[in-house]
Parts: C-alpha cells; structure tokens; sequence
C-alpha cells in the first residue's frame, strides 16, 4: 500500500510503498477514507528534535483518521468489518509519530481508540472531529469544566476557537469572542458569540467564569484577568514561546491550566452535534497525492479551514 | 476597650480606646486571648491602595485571632460564653481589614467563622492554625487535593512552607522540600522530608503529582517541570511581582493553580493535628502592648517563627 512518510526533518514526506498492516489482538485495520492535515504534521517535519524521538524512520504522519473497518484482530468485539469509524490520536497509538499513521491506504488502530461515526455523516467531518475538534472540545468541555450557566471567554477565532465557540453556544453558555482580525467577527456571530472584542484586555473584570484561549500570544495574563475568582483559565495555543503573569493574578484561587488530547467519547459528543447538523467546522478536501503540496501550503498559512486529504475512489 | 487601629499609610498603627463591640443577630463576642502578628499586616499599613479599600478607617487591624466567647447575640445555638475559639480570617467578616480585627480586647465574630478550640491547646497555637496554618493548608489540601499515595514537593521552608511539609507528611504523603537555605534543612528532615534540595530546578522530570510554591520567586515554571503530566502546582507565596513559564510547560493538561484563604473546616483539622502533638509551629509571645514593635520587627525580618500577641492577664 501507500503512505506518505516522514523520513528526513526539513524535507518532504516520501510516498512509499509499504507492507500493510495485519491486525493483533484487540486490534482492527481501517480503510482510510479521510484524514486531516494538522500543523502539528508541520511542526514533525521540522522540529530538529522529532527524529530523535520517534521510535523509528521512517514514519507514516496523519493522526486525524477516519474510514471503514476492513479488518478486525482476535479477540475484538463490538465492530465488524464495514463500520464507520474515527481514531482518537491520543490514545494508546499516538498515530503519526509513534505508530503509523493515517497518510495511508490502511491504518492500524486499538480498538480503545475508535469512535463510531453515525450514519448521514461525512466521513471529511468524521475525521476532523477526532483531532482539531476533540483538541478544541476537550478544552472547553473536559479541561474546562463548561455548564450551561457559565459565561464563557474563548481567545482565537482559528479553527480551534471557531469550533469552541460554537459547542459552547450548542452546551448552552454565555460565549465571548476575543479575535483581533474583524473579518472574523461576522463567522463568530453566525456561530452564536453574543460579544467580541479585538483584545482580551478589555474584558478586564469580566468576572467570566472560565475563558479558553486558543491562541496562547502572551494572552494568559488579560484572560486571567477575565475571569471571576475561582474562575478558570485554559491554555491550548502555544503561538508565543512563553508567557509572563503577575504572581498576583492566580491568588484569588485561580486557575491556569494546560489541555492537551482528549478522548473518544469527546469525539462522540461532536459527531452527535455534527451529525445533527448543529456543528460544521469548515475543511476543504484534497486528494491523497496532494498530502505533500498540502503541508506546503500549511505551513505557509495558505489554508483557511481543515485541509482534509480524502482516499480511495 | 483597647484597640490598635491602623490610621493612615506609612504610620504606626495607634493605641486607641474604642467601643465594645454589640453582637447581632447570628454573631459574638470574643474575649481575645491571642493573635498573631502577620506580613498582610505589615502590607495593610505600607501599600498606597490600602486605605482607600478599606470601608472606614481607622480600621483595627489583626486576622489571626482565638480566645473564649465573652458573648453571644439573638439566635446563636451551638456555641456559649466561655467556648474556646478561633476565627477563620477569610470568611464573612474578613476581619482586620473590611471588619475591625483582633489587636483588641474584643472581636465581633459571626458564627460562622468560629473553630472550636480544642481542650488541651495553647491558645497561642489556636490562632496560627487560624491564618498562617489554614492558607498552608488549604493550598496543600484542599486546592492541591493532597492525597496519601501522592508524592508532594513543598517549596520554601518559611512558616507556612514548614506547616505544609508536616501535614503532607501526617496525611501519609511522600514530601520533598525545596529550601536554598541550609540551616533551615535540618528542620525540613525533623518535619519528615524524604528528600531537599536547594533549587526546585533540580526536580525536573521528577513527576511529582503536586508541588506547592511557597515562595514564590520566579519558583513557577520550575515547579511545573517538576510535576507529571495533568499534575498540579499551587503557588500561595508571591515573593517576585511577576513570573515567567514557557508556553508548553502545561500543555500535557499540567495545573497552575492560586490559592488563598480557606475555611473553618482546614482550621479544624489543624487543631485536630496539634491537639494529638503531631503539628507544633514555631511561634514567639509578645505582650498585647508590644503589637505595634513587633509588626516593625515583622517589617525588618528580625522574626523566626509566627509572632503571637498574648492579651489579657
């Protein structure tokens, strides 16, 4: 079969022709039928130190599958050859950097980290929920804590914050949008946001009770600020190397917390709100041979909504 | 009644006679017998904004309070003239700075703030369980949500930091202590520290479940490379204006977290703890008119120890 694999850093992954998978026990092989470009592939490809700490090279990249059961191991129930399905990427695989991932005909996976994809659902969203949105859900949701009654901040309208935004419309919060570039602001309030601001500066005493910031340039500080005493902070983008806070700003038992990952059941919750109808991140698909010339275009910021490669005929 | 009140910023604070306080509906009077002597103090009386937060002045100061109820008002059941108390600092009242505090031969308390002091305490003992002992406390505790199967890195061996080390050891913890200080080693070991250092930098990837930051000197980021993934750091102590942390440092669901204050509840637990002789702070009488000389020793750190002023004959 087919995959594109990362073999040397700072150069292209190379379409190699690979045995295929044979599933052990408690696992299943997938057709993969879509899997998202992340910059997290990016990062891989560039990072002077992921090589190192890969397992082996070279290695298939793409941990944000979803397909079609083709084969199961022993021992497996519950799924049948046929079933729809999603990977979590950060389970027991961690595909795409420390198991072969999904930029590839076949991937094989434990069946702990598959996600039933409901009828009617793309299989394009099936596969952008299990990474850019269980990333964002798990934020906000889990890490976060999100009710109903919260009022909430969420800083960065890039794919993260837009499909964060829209869950805590969907889970029934007060939403607050912080995103300097005003021609996001019409999608924000499409999405439900009832306020927007340029800077999380100016919610200063917001008292909200939890803000997300998926954006992470030196914005902790100002969504500290944001939120109530007892409130929460939850940091997921890392756009700046690091961050300076007041020593006093946590003292009102405050919390600062970092959310990396998530789980399948996350995974769920969106394909319910997907399917639905509820939920509808933006992607554009391309073509398996077009995995190569997509990263390009990530990395350099060529890409408005997921780029998903889509497989097969 | 004798009462030291604070005046105005920059100035001693002065011996006034004042009104016996009347208690209402829900509230009584305490009979002080000791309270201790502590830096919010010392910053009550130097910091520029203080006196415009406070609701009136002169305000008299003292939020480490216990001594025997003098007094009970309209509708008190479940405590009488005579019972031992101690006040917790952080609840309704927020004594010595929003209500008039304990440098007094009586304190106006509501009920709900009262810990019962236990017979066979020193009363001295009674009240720095109630401010120094409750926010160690509660940041290991409560907002580190101490564990006995934890292993717990307490950083900075002053007062609190020391009241810290012995409770996480009491509650069945694995305890390392991160004091630059030497001297102050011996003491750590006496306490029951399975391990020192003189820098919290040495702990990096040691994977302790929590840390508590104590000092507060630019302490964070290295508290935080020195707990696992999804662990917890509390910072209580804020010895430096701001700190700096990488912006990855939390991302593997890492927990930086505030603390202050605490309840009548962690004050009980503490007299439980020192009524059975296991916890035994360091703390020096001063008479009730020395209260005043000793917030300036306070202020020129010629202190070890809590300063307690004994009231009363």
């Amino acid at each position: 079969m087919k995959a594109w694999q990362f073999v040397e850093t700072n150069e292209p992954l190379v379409l190699n022709e690979v045995p295929e998978p044979v599933p052990g026990a408690g696992e299943v092989i997938i057709a993969v039928q879509a899997c998202g470009l992340c910059h997290s592939d990016v990062t891989y490809m560039t990072h002077p130190g992921t090589k190192a700490a890969m397992p082996y090279t070279p290695m298939t990249l793409g941990h944000e599958t979803a397909g079609v059961i083709s084969a199961v191991g022993p021992g497996v129930t519950g799924w049948q050859v046929g079933d729809r399905v999603g990977v979590c990427p950060s389970g027991k695989g961690f595909p795409g950097f420390f198991t072969p991932g999904g930029f590839a005909d076949k991937q094989l996976v434990h069946v702990e980290d598959l996600a039933r994809v409901p009828d009617g659902l793309d299989i394009s969203l099936g596969a952008v929920a299990t990474d850019a949105g269980m990333t964002s859900y798990h934020a906000l949701v889990v890490r976060g804590g999100l009710t109903a009654d919260m009022s909430v901040g969420v800083i960065g309208m890039g794919g993260l914050g837009q499909i964060a935004t829209r869950v805590a419309v969907l889970k029934g919060a007060d939403v607050h949008v912080a995103e300097p570039k005003r021609d996001l602001w019409p999608l924000a309030e499409s999405l439900g946001a009832a306020g927007l601001v340029a800077d999380a500066a100016d919610w200063k005493g917001r008292d909200f009770d939890l803000v997300v910031d998926y954006a992470g340039f030196d914005t902790a500080a100002r969504a500290i600020d944001a939120v109530r005493p007892g409130g929460t902070v939850v940091t997921v983008g890392i756009g700046a190397p690091e961050f300076t806070i007041p020593s006093q700003a946590l003292l009102w038992n405050k919390n600062l917390i970092g959310s990396i990952g998530g789980t399948v059941a996350d995974i769920e919750d969106l394909y319910a709100m997907m399917t639905a109808g509820d939920l509808a991140p933006a992607y554009e698909e391309i073509g398996f041979d077009e995995v190569q010339r997509g990263l390009e275009r990530l990395e350099a910021a060529q890409v408005t909504g997921r780029l998903v490669a889509r497989f097969g005929s």
